[in-house]
């Protein structure tokens, strides 16, 4: 269950500076990888753990190879988060065992749901009638894609993801709530990712779309009639209210609450725990978060802010003396 | 696979203004609506968009008859809303295809479990021993109804949802936690919805309850021992700590956070993202965000709010000279 | 389905005041308890319900004996909320059902996985190849334990959990994601509770580890790489970013929101709804949280926050005049 340095370099590419016979039995963190692990370095602020890492193998950006090879052997590439990327693929898949039934016997598909003959069904997965997986898309287990709703190519689906539940729609009457059924669907584009335990509700008349590239984490909300746009990622925890378009290529980090009814731009980065109110028109990042603080602190900065507009009432009258 | 004006208001009332033959293909909204397709205004916000729909049918409040009806049939009634959000159940009923069986035969029943006839459990559902489903209610796909948890008449379980998982509960002892078994169950009332992956706990010794007409959106945490009350709405990530009463007809935006043992009235409305920490006596909206800015800006007064009550003590002494 | 008094301090211990043969039909809080009913109080807080309790027996102090004795039965003991939470755990025992099999014909057991012969596996669950469940411990129905993942002995895992997602790592290349395989796996101490549709991502090269003794409640996001220290609780909705260790014995309350690569030590106690953006090397309670008000007063409270550091500036030039 080795890859050779050789093997990697003919399937990778990049430029092999050592064995290509040495074998490789892992690939691991740099500070904790073996002799016969190999490791990578990216990110310039762990620089210092190159000279010490006992790693077989680095990959490294070419400007670094005489400091990795003084230490081993090293793979240079111009973006070496990247060729990890790959290599983990490549490790999966010559490392994948028997992969077991393409449609697990115990997933529970409708004879209405259509299913690309490449795609993967994992465990006690839903597919309700009318729902369509394309090609090369996994469904891990104990998914499920509720009637009528589309998921794309090579996307990948992690276990208690629910794609279609019904929007949370009511009309109030008499002060109880009558259901507004929900008669839109979702749609899923190609590559996308979709994190355990997210929902993804259908649309009310509309369709509720995920666009190519985009990828949630877990435990997201995606409500009714959303749109994501290409290649937006989306950290775990964040609610995304109705009717919202989210950009393509936007970050937004993990516990964001976004209202609905609002546009986001493309490239726009949302910090993690922002709570955002309003549309935003212009890419940059936006934050909206309580800085954290010790308890005695935070006190009696909360008691000050519970009267901040009279402290500013207060510095205008000081001004006009 | 249409309906006509005329069945329509056959079934739902509401004045028709236009051809009870015309065919209705779709529901739609009013901007994107076809001449097939029928659509509806309630919002003010968007009659601007009703000149210009395509819609072949529009259901307007009387006061908006004749501009609807200057641009093809509508559909005139006191309530549009209301009466759109029958249409869609009138919709729904008429558009199922075979439903299949009322228990879906992968559902995991316990013998001890009793199910009204009436019910329909979905694929993957687990009823444990002891729990009852009531008339006309329905669990979509992968529900967990729990140990002797009572779901009531009417209700709508989404997929995902686990009714009756343990409360968090434990004891501290020599530094570790030992755990203190939750003897409740939870009561369901009728006309209940619960979200996708929505978890309500059992109760620690009584059961957590939830009221007549409570409507939970996806991906809501209700620990042990809540009480919600009738027709209170809530939607998304929002989060109830254990022993916690909301009143009745309350609204909770997404992403709230209430923590436990408090009492919140009847009529309240909590906006989305807030952290409450206290009883609410009285009626009324309650909000505690942090504004998102951009990032600069945030930074900027972020640092000031960590020595605002520094800033408040130098405006004292300001004042005192 | 009683047990009497006599039964329960020979199970437990304690001190008897009353009948050895009181039987004892239910656990119940101490304001709603009935004669045939036992309770307990250990918060001081609900002292003054002590005297007015109609249940048939108390677990207080040994400093609070006449007054419960003045009333009916008691047992006395050290440590009233222990002796409560083990007679939980008598309870419960006492009053099991027929348990029927220890896995349930419904879950997906691959068979190179390994379950311990004292395990139970509830109705749906799914583990994988390699995964690993310990001695005595309880899979709840829809549990996923996936390939390779390790559970340690007396855990509980609620229904929904999934251990052993992909952690969410991928690497941008012209715009698109790239996915990086994560081939770590979850590692699950002994003793851990964790909660209803609780997600645990495994980890992109080394393991995500949870240590013996930790609980965590509901709807938790526990990202790649994390690792949890030993005894930690953690309340429901919370997130933890990748990357990040926590120590042991800390309390973390619900709705917090914890970024990645950050450490935090132990014996640290977060308050709820807390966004926590740096390391923590100091144990101590830390928050920072926005305060709720009526929402008048929020907006304008928010407002004056927005320009907090332009409020810092003036008062700076009113202390130079």
């Amino acid at each position: 269950m080795a890859l050779t340095l050789g093997e990697i370099v003919a399937a990778l590419g990049g430029e092999l500076h050592g064995d290509p016979a040495l074998a490789v039995n892992r690939l691991a963190p740099l500070d904790t990888a073996q002799p016969g692990e190999l490791s990578f370095l990216s990110n310039p602020r762990y620089r210092q753990q190159l000279a010490g890492s006992q790693a077989g193998c680095v990959i490294v950006a070419p400007a670094l190879q005489d400091e990795a090879r003084s230490r081993g052997a090293c793979i240079t590439t111009a973006d070496p988060y990247l060729y990890f990327a790959r290599l983990t693929r490549l490790w999966k898949e010559r490392h994948a065992g028997e992969s077991g039934a393409r449609i697990h016997p115990s997933a529970a598909i409708d004879p209405g749901a259509h299913i690309d003959p490449t795609a993967r069904v994992g465990a006690l997965c839903v597919v309700e009638r009318g729902a369509r997986i394309g090609a090369g898309t996994v469904l891990k287990a104990r998914v499920v894609v509720a009637e009528g709703c589309v998921v794309g190519e090579r996307c990948v689906i992690q276990s208690g993801a629910v794609i279609g539940g019904d929007g949370f729609g009511f009309a109030l009457h008499e002060g109880a709530w009558e259901k507004i059924e929900q008669l839109g669907a979702v749609r899923i584009g190609n590559d996308v990712e979709i994190g355990a335990n997210t929902c993804i509700d259908r649309g009310a008349l509309d369709d509720t779309v995920i666009e190519d590239g985009v990828k949630l984490d877990n435990l997201i909300q995606v409500a009714h009639n959303c749109r994501i746009g290409r290649n937006t990622a989306i950290a775990g925890c964040t609610g995304i209210a109705g009717s919202t378009a989210i950009g393509a290529n936007c970050t937004i980090g993990g516990a964001a609450m976004i209202v609905g009814h609002i546009t986001i731009a493309d490239n726009v980065n949302i910090s993690a725990g922002t709570f955002v109110s309003r549309s935003i028109r212009q890419p940059g990042t936006y934050t909206g978060v309580f800085p954290m603080d010790d308890n005695v602190s935070w006190e009696k900065n909360a008691a000050a802010l519970r009267q901040l507009y009279r402290l500013r009432e207060r510095v205008k009258a000081l001004e006009k003396k």
